[in-house]
Order: structure tokens, then C-alpha cells, then sequence
């Protein structure tokens, strides 16, 4: 059969109908957006709007920016964006819940809804595109529906863990969503084993400049991304980080392309996915105080590991361990978010008093001591501060490095599982790779032959080189 | 005569050089947009500022939104997104003369423009941009002008009535906006008559993909449009309802897109356009307490009820009454519109003091009592509001439907009227359809020989199936 | 040798290690931005961030804006939208340090970085975009590099001195980005000279679409553009003036294009372009009591001006002087920009206390007297006033003009110097003009003749009409 099929229908249906139920048992308005509220919530109300332009740049990242950087397959455009916006549509209703079950419990029955909610599940979308991009083309709606369930469920446990467990920072998420969605994604791709050759897993003219209105929408909107969920200085300095980071990673994808290719040209593939490293690796430490050239040091460096991962990162794990990354993520978001993950625990380890002041508990709460005047000291910086344990710069350091193992390893590991359970027909995959016409009823077609097109059609098809330069045997 | 012709000219000069001079006469900045104001005018400058994230929004989903959905035509993209930008562009010049009228008398002489007449006027010219995507293809620029011209008129005075005279709440003015916009366009087309069959009503891969640039950005941005108008808890819940409503109906316009077709396949047509319901049917009651589950419910509705529309009621009418609807207006915007309606009734019904609290009386003003305590207490919610007439819910829900049947009369009688006013050759309409040709200066036909091109020219035309699988005898 | 060369990969890894080091020694956050600070900053912060969308709207009208508005040549789009990219990114880095070297000395031994240096950054890349525009397809990216470094530091040089030490007003630099950009970029193009003939100096119908994101977004946020910089009323009334004038220009644009085309038929060139002269033609009085009639005046005619010039005087400057402008700049950036200046210099001979109160002194410092009651007013109207030199109205508007003048002199006489600089094969420029194939991987080439493109090649390539209705001999 083909087409996207009855269970993939059913699936939708069911699963929206169970979302609208368990939000009518467990969602609720937050007392911030309740009508019936006394006047401070209209306050809280408005605090929360302030970060909306923030808020509305990492939905511009969701829907437009990985939807259209993943048009560059020239004949999966449809497809590309189309199911970006259906799994993401999925996983921001899902994301609400899973990300607010924590909240239930010690007397609250529901989870409270805020634009802060919105902006998380937007977030948590972001992980399971990414690994989206590692399976892109070979896997079904269904089965990118049933991938992303299981991966938004995950990402909550795991955040939750790291975030308020470990207690590390990481502003921009570079490892909660950029390695956990990478390697999550990566490991799906393994499993499910690499795809037959398709002389359609290529780019177009087009299909390349699609992908372009993406990739610099990602661009132009990653400072939000990593710097709406912080307040003051530290969201100012957030911005700042990232768009000196951003900038020079543009600078080095383009030189390290030309220099890789034999013809010192640039390769578009470089130039829609490396220019954006510099906002994975400076996410974890978005909010510190690397200082401009430190950011623009840490851009060069990931735009640099990027152009590396797909020229010659990249085809190596393909021969050698069959894997296969559709849209490379494993150079833009796994290796760039391992990066910053380091760079994080650097910062933790270089962040004392001298250099932060008391905002130094601000952005890492588990160095505030147990009691002594400290407490009190930090409390004036951020009232919310409670008594902690006192990490040390090295013990802060070495925690975040844990988050980062952990995530890795939870990333890898239940990315593996999940792509057993996708394995099989049930799920409604199709032979075809890279292709949009099991999936989309294609009018166009039938146009060809219109007295505007002008074209005729070919004899014979032919075989092609693939874009990505890597030969599938 | 080829091309869009002296008339055309003469009607755009003309009528920028009146609404110059209606604006020299007729048009001031308000105090918080004037130099010589006292410093709390920049207060309230101030104030205005803090929803221009918001502004800009709507003014993204006018001039990118609407100006590239309609791109899907595949010979009629210069049209689509040109015509678009140049109505709008008259519209909005003529909406703050329009809305603004209600201004004048009562000692006050001019129109006070402030960032809040510009969201107003954006959002004037959203109805007639739907009104323009049932006539998409068929009319002239100048038959686009003159409707816009009436149909902003028109638009002013009937959401004046509803808004001020009816008293109804319409946060996201699905009533004022899509339910007019779409049934003056249709009435338009009814009039203008069915047209001839034409092999260019239809998409190519590339322009249902640019056609998917509006869309996303419509999708997007709609949040801004249905609360840009609110302020506090209201505003953050217009947005929470909005991004839920439009999550789920874009969840249940892909199933039932592949549940309708025969391969199960989905349909572009319905992707660009049924995944947008759900922003149109929680309109009326975004600022209300629907609660988020509510607020998927509306939009798990309205994405089923747009692709039936799509699929079985649009094929209907053009066969039984002949009503034509290029972008399928009616499924967008006219059936989830009169749904939001119905939806804004409901919630009006259900509206009342436990849920609600005072801002029962911010929502439905005319549920004020003509005095006693309440008036006062229903001031410390909102200052600005005066005794009124005291209506009970049921009384506020009939009137909301009662305004919803206004404007539908209204639309359809003014369309109409519109309608006979732009049949005839006088308005500089031509016979080809759905085509670029007969408006623009096509540079890129002369260059289908390039080496680049790589086509040859095809020996002969045939005929094509439409796009929207409809038969025009 | 093809491709971008051994050269270019150089020059940027060389400059960008070049920023790194320069930052390192001269460039740290501002106190606003650090961590270490006390919570006045945090304060500080929050001020500074209130512009952050309109830098958000900044920054798409300098990546996507300028970058998609250059993809019209149908086979250089990879190179538009990737140069643009890569020069803005290398800009502004390099502004940040060039715009602040005014800072240095007097005590401050470093350049304090805040949001609003971001902005400024993304300001002088405009500059350098609208030099690029008349140039595009004609350099390489070695050469836009030199360009940008070299304008980079000769922007920052004139708006330091037109802005501190003429105290001219220029609240959307139409003087200090516009007409600079286009001149000096017009100068560099005039020493470079003619291009040899290229069949491939067009559109297509796609890259035609793919320009009109571009412009679109120019034009959206372009309000903010004008106004980022402005606070309270003034701001509120930039982005009235810039909105109508928009409006305005688009109108007339169209108008003017059909009424300057044989067959009355729309040009793409002009709306793409034209229908933005509005923004440039009120950006130097954006913030000044045009009224809203008077800000529509001035985009009426800029439109007007713009058309005139793509139609009538861009071919004779080509013709009489072998002045070649691929992008049109002089149309849309250097009359308007010109038109502009004079705008502001007539609205700076009209100001006084009685249409500006105390504000007269907010936009004209210059007009505060060395001493007297009015100092102290002043004061009040902005703490940060200081005594001046107290020029009157025509003083102030003779200065107007004579920072237009310098700038125009600057502009010319820097951009033929850095002509010169540019000219030799030295900088890796290629013969082919206005063709991605010399410096881009073309992976799509490959796929001609896949089974989906359905085209045959072509036997033989023919010359082809240019797209601006130039004839290069």
C-alpha cells in the first residue's frame, strides 16, 4: 500500500485524543494567565511576555529553520518540511506534559501552563528535529511520530536529572538538546542500518537555496535560543556570546571548505550547517563569562570541527561502522555540543567570586554553601537562592562533565532501543528513500507537459554521485 | 492592450495623492507619538512599544504570510506575492482613515495614529487579503484595488457596530476578519461568475514549497495576531490558547488529509492551509478561560472541519452554485471563522464571576451593571470601565452570535455589491487566468536556452487535471 | 586555479585570528553585560534589551533581507545569499572594534560591548551590503573581503565624525549607510569597470521569487531599522513615518513601473527593489514631526525617484560613463539616500520649540545655547544634554547638508581608491561574471539527468537580453 497509511492515520487521531485528555485532567492555565487572578498575576504576566520576541525567534528556529534547512534533499522538500511540522506540532503538546510532570506532586495536582512552558516544549521539539535529521529520508511519519514520543518522555527524565540533580548549567542546551538529540538520533540511524544507495539523496539549485532561507533563520535567531530562559546581564551577555560565536564560525565553515575541497571552492552543505556551530558550542556557556574574544575564539573552533566532521568525519563512520547521518548532524550538533560541553565545565572551573561576584550562584545555585553569611550574601543577588552543598570550581566542573557523560550515554542507549522498536513494515516505511512521492499526493506531476514548463522528459535515468560525497555500496 | 494598463495607473497615483491629502487633513500622530509632548506621553509611547514584537509579527503574516501561501499557484507567483504587497500597501494607507473615523466629532478634529492604528490597519488588510485569495487568479490589480478600497470601508463600519454598538468580544477577530474577509470574497466570485477552465490553476514542486514559506509563517506568527490587542494575564493566555490550538489542528489536518485521500496520501493543499485552522477557530475566544485542553479540542476541530472543506464541500459548490474559491478561503477562514463564533458564544455563555473574577467585566464590558458595588469593583480590574447595561451570560452569548449573523449578512450583500462593480473589461481584466504573463515583464522567458536551463522546448501543449481535483466543465 | 583559492582561505582565517586577538586586547562586555556587577547594571541590562526585537528585525534585514534580495541573478544565488553571509559575518565583528575605537583613551583602555554594539555592527554591514550590490557578480569573495574591511573602517570614521562632531541628525543613517554604501560601492565599481557581456546578468522566474523574500523582509522591518536607536515618542514616531513611507513607495513603485513599461506590465526589478526607496528617503528625518502625510509625500516620491532611476538613468550612466551597478544601488540606496539628506536638512529648518517643545533639543544637541535658562530645560527633557553651541534652524539644516556633502565626497574618493586596490587577478576573481559554477561545489549539476527532472540537455546555447534592459557592448 501506499501513502502514509491507515495507522499512521489512526495514530494521529489517537494520540491528539489522548493529549486532549490528559490535559483536561492534568494542564491548567498558570495562575500568571488565569482571568481569575488577583492583579500581582497581570505582573507575573507581563514579566513572562518579556522574553515573547525571545520566545517567537526559537519558533521561527522550530518551524521555519530546521524545516527548511532540511529542504535541501531535492526531491524530498515536501516531506522535509512537512513532517518537521507534524512532528514538532506532536512533541510542543506532548512536551508540556512530560516536561511539567515534575511539578505534580507536594500538593499541586496540575501542571501549570506559561509562555515559559511554550518556550520549553519548543525547545524540547528542537532535540527530536535533530535527530530527525539523522534518520531524514529513510524513516517514516509514523515512524518520526513514534520516535518522537519516546524521545520527548526521555529528554524531560534526562534534563530533569541533570538540571536539578546535577544541578550544572547549560543556557543554551548544547547538551540536553544538541548532544542528547544528535546521539539519540544517531543511534536510531545504527540500528535501523544503512539505507540502500538513491541517486535522490542529493541537492538541487533549488533545493540548496530552500534550505539556505533555514539555515540562516537558524542563524539569525540562535541568540534567542540560548539566551531567553536567562534575565539581566546575564541575557544580554547570552546574546552577545552568541552572536560574536556565530559570526566566527561563519567565518572559519567557509574557509575550511574551500580549503578541504581539491578546487578550493565552497561547498553549500558546509555553508548551510558548519556557519551555525558556533551557536551549539557556545550554548552551555552562553551565560558566562567567556568574554567576546572568547566567544569568537570558541566559534572558530567549532565552525572549523564542523567543516572536519563532514568532510572527513563523516564518511569514515559510514565505511566503518555503517553509520549513516542524513543531514549530518553528528558534525553540527553532536561534536559541536560535546564541544560545548567542555567549554562549560572550563567556565566552571575558571568561575569564582572575583570574576562573578555573587551572580556566581546564580548560574551555578549548588556552589552556595550549606549556611554562613554566604547565603545570605547570594540571596541578595537572587532571592529564590536556597542553603546548597558548596561545590568547589573543580567539583562544579567535574559535575558538569557527568551531565555530559550521562547524557551521552542515556542519549545512546535508549536512542538504540527506540530504533529496535522501529525496525519492521509495521510502521509503514517504504522502499523509496528521499523521495516525497509515497508520501504526497503530487500534482505537479502531471504539469510536466504544460506549455510553461517546457521541458521534455528524458530517456533514460541515470546514476549519480551523492551529495555528500560519502558512495553507499 | 496587454499589462496592467493606463486605468490602473491612474487609480494607484490618484488615490495615493488622496489619501495624501485626506491624510494632511484628517491624520496626526497621537500625543505619544508627537515631540511636544510632556514626558508622560513617552510613558505611554512606552506603553504602546511593548506589544511592536507583536506588531511586527502580524505585519510578517500580512506581507510574507498571505503574499507567499498564495505563491502556489505555479505561473501566478509574481502575481501572488506582488498584488498582495501592493493591496496591502493601499489598504493599510486607507484603514487608518477608515477606522479612525469613528474618532472624529466630539471636539476632536484629526485621526491619532499610534503603533496600535498600524496593528489595526495590518489587520483590515488581512480581510481583504482572504476576500483576494477566493478571487486569486481571476481579477485584475485594478479589480483588487477597488475591492480592497470598498472592503476596508465596509470593514470599518461593520466592526465598528459589532465592536462598539454589539459590545462582543473578538480577541482575534475571526468574526471581523476571516468570517467577513472570506464571505465578501466569496460573494465577489460568485458574481464574477465561474471561470474558464485553465491548465495554470495549479502548483509545481517549487511553488507549493515557497507557498509553504507563508504558511509556516502564518502558523507561526498567528499567536501575535489573536493577542497583540490584549494586555497581563489575557495576553499570555491568548498566546497559551493560540500555539495549542493551532498545534492540534495541524495534528488533525495531516490525518485527515491522508484519511481522505484514496493512497492514503497527504495533500499539500490541505498542509498549506487546514494546519492554519485552528489559529482562525480559537480566535473569538483566545483571551477566554477555554482552558489548554479546549483550546486543542478547537483546534482538533477546526483541522478536520478545513480539510473536509478542502476535499468534499469546496468540490460541491463549485458544482452546485457555481462558487468558485482559488485558495479555498471558505475552508480556511469562513468555516472555522463561523465555528470561532460559535466557540466565542459558548465561552461567553459559560463566562461568569467564579471563573473569571473582575475581569469577567474587562472581557464583556456590557455585563457591567447599570451601578451598584459591582461597577466599582469592576473598575479596580480595569479603571476604564463604565456602568453598562448588565447583560447576563446568556444575553452576551446570543449577542456574540447575533454579530457573528451581522457580518455574515454584510460580507455576503457588500460582496455581492462588489461584485457587480467589477464585472466588465472597463477594469482592465483579462482572459488569461492564473498567469503572470499578462502582468508582468517576464525577463526569465528568454532565457530558457541558456546553457544552464538545460531544457528544449516541448513540441506540444496538453491539457492537466486541476489541482484542487476539480473538474471546471 | 578555480575556486575560492588559496588566498581567500587565508585572508579569513588570517583576519579572523586577527579579530580574536584584537578583541582579546582592546574589547570586553560593558558593565551591563558582566557578570561582576552590582544590580543597577542589571537594570542597565534590562534597558538595553527593550530594542532587542528591533535588533532581531535588524539582523534579518542584513542575512536574510540584503542576502535573499541578491539571489535575482538566476545563477549566482549560492554566491548572494553565501557572500552576503560571509562578508556581514567578518563586518561585524570588525565594526564592533572599528565602531569603538572613538571610546578608547580618556581613561578607558577597552571597548565596552552591549547590545547596541551589536546593532551598530549590523548597521555598518548594511553599508558594506548596498557597496556589494554594485559589484555583485563581478568580484570574488577575496575582493568583498578587502572591500568590507577597508568601508568597515571608513564608515566608522564618517559617522564619528557627521554624527560627534557635525551633530547632524540621522536616525535611520539614510546618510551615513546609504549614501555611503552606494557611492563608495559605485566608485569601486566605476574603477573596476565595465564587465564583459554575461548571458547569465538575469532572472529567472524562481530567483525572482527567492529576491522577493529578500525585499519583502527589507521592507518589513525596516520601521525598526529606522527607529532602533530612538526611545519613547521619537521611537514610536520612526516607526509611523517609516511604515507609511513605505506604504507609500510600494504604491507609487508599482505606478510608476507599469507606467514606464511599453506594455504597462510590472517590472520585478522595480518591485523588488523600488517599492523599499520609502525607508531610505525618510530615514534621516524618521524621528522628526513629518506628520503622517508628509512621511506618505516622501515615500510617494522616492518610489517615483527609484523607478525613474532603474528605468531611465541606470542605462545612461552605463552607457555615458561605463558606470555598471548589477543590483541598481544608486536607485534604491543613493538617489533615495541623497533625497533623504535633503529631507532632513528642510525637516531641521522647520524645527522649533513650538512644534518640539523641549525635545528640539533631543534631536538637535547642537541647538542647546553654551548657556542660559534653556540649557536647563533642556535637561530636563534629557539628563544627558549638555550646553552646545546653540546653531539655529538653518544652521542646523546647513549642517544636515554639509554631512550629506562630506559623506558623498568621503564615499567617492574612498571607494575609487579602494577600486584600485582591487583590480588585479591578485585577489582570485574569475572571467565568469554573475555564475556560482568558478567558487561553489555544484553538486546539482550531477542530476540533470535524473528521472525527476525530466529535461534533456540543450543543443546549443544562445545570447541572451540582460535583465535590466541594458545592452553591455
Amino acid at each position: 500500500m501506499k501513502g502514509a497509511g491507515r495507522r499512521t492515520v489512526l495514530a494521529l487521531l489517537g494520540f491528539q485524543a489522548l493529549l486532549i485528555v490528559l490535559s483536561c485532567v492534568l494542564v491548567r492555565y498558570d495562575r500568571s494567565a488565569a482571568a481569575d487572578a488577583n492583579p500581582s498575576n497581570d505582573d507575573q504576566a507581563i514579566e513572562n511576555m518579556k522574553v515573547y520576541s525571545m520566545f517567537q525567534d526559537v519558533h521561527v528556529m522550530i518551524f521555519i529553520g530546521f524545516g527548511f534547512l532540511m529542504t535541501f534533499l531535492r526531491r524530498y522538500g515536501f516531506s522535509s518540511v512537512g513532517f518537521n511540522f507534524l512532528l514538532s506540532a506532536v512533541v510542543i503538546q506532548w512536551a508540556i506534559i512530560c516536561n511539567g510532570v515534575s511539578e505534580l506532586g507536594n500538593g499541586q495536582s496540575t501542571i501549570s501552563v506559561t509562555l515559559q512552558s511554550l518556550m520549553s516544549a519548543d525547545i524540547t521539539a528542537a532535540a527530536c528535529l535533530i535527530s530527525m535529521g539523522a534518520v531524514l529520508g529513510k524513516t517514516s511519519p509514523l515512524q518520526l511520530l513514534i520516535m518522537g514520543i519516546i524521545e520527548t518522555a526521555v529528554y524531560a527524565a534526562n534534563e530533569f536529572v541533570a538540571h536539578h540533580k546535577l544541578q550544572v548549567t547549560d543556557a543554551g542546551d548544547s547538551i540536553f538538546v544538541h548532544v542528547f538529540g544528535a546521539y539519540f538520533g544517531l543511534a536510531v540511524s545504527m540500528v535501523l542500518g544503512k539505507p540502500r544507495h538513491s541517486d535522490l539523496e542529493g541537492s538541487s539549485y533549488n533545493s540548496d537555496l530552500f534550505a539556505m532561507i533555514g539555515s540562516v533563520f537558524l542563524w539569525i535567531c540562535w541568540p534567542s535560543f540560548n539566551s531567553g530562559g536567562l534575565v539581566g546581564s546575564a541575557q544580554q551577555r547570552g546574546v552577545i556570546n552568541t552572536y560574536l560565536s556565530l559570526a566566527a564560525s561563519c567565518v572559519t565553515a567557509f574557509a575550511i571548505s574551500a580549503l578541504s575541497n581539491p578546487k578550493r571552492k565552497f561547498d553549500m552543505v558546509h555553508i548551510q550547517n558548519a556557519t551555525l556551530a558556533g551557536g551549539v558550542a557556545i550554548g552551555t556557556a552562553a551565560n558566562l563569562m567567556v568574554q567576546p574574544f572568547g566567544a569568537m575564539l570558541v566559534g572558530s573552533l567549532a565552525g572549523i570541527l564542523s567543516v572536519v566532521g563532514f568532510q572527513y568525519i563523516q564518511p569514515k563512520l559510514l565505511a566503518k561502522i555503517n553509520l549513516h547521518d542524513t543531514c549530518g548532524v553528528h558534525n553540527l550538533h553532536g561534536m559541536p555540543g560535546v564541544f560545548a560541553g567542555i567549554v562549560g565545565a572550563l567556565m566552571a572551573f575558571l568561575a569564582n567570586k572575583d570574576n562573578y561576584g555573587y551572580n556566581l550562584y546564580v548560574h551555578f545555585p549548588a556552589r552556595v554553601p550549606a549556611d554562613g553569611p554566604e547565603v545570605a550574601d547570594a540571596q541578595q543577588a537572587d532571592r529564590d537562592l536556597q542553603p546548597n552543598v558548596g561545590r568547589s570550581a573543580v567539583e562544579q566542573a567535574l559535575f558538569q562533565l557527568l551531565a555530559l557523560g550521562i547524557t551521552l550515554v542515556v542519549a545512546v542507549v535508549t536512542g538504540a532501543v527506540t530504533g529496535f522498536i522501529l525496525k519492521g513494515k509495521y510502521w509503514e516505511e517504504f522502499e523509496e528513500n528521499y523521495d516525497d512521492e509515497p508520501y504526497w499526493e503530487m500534482h505537479e506531476d502531471t504539469h510536466q507537459n504544460s506549455k510553461y514548463s517546457k521541458v521534455a522528459p528524458l530517456p533514460l535515468p541515470q546514476e549519480l554521485p551523492l551529495r555528500h560525497g560519502i558512495e553507499l555500496s
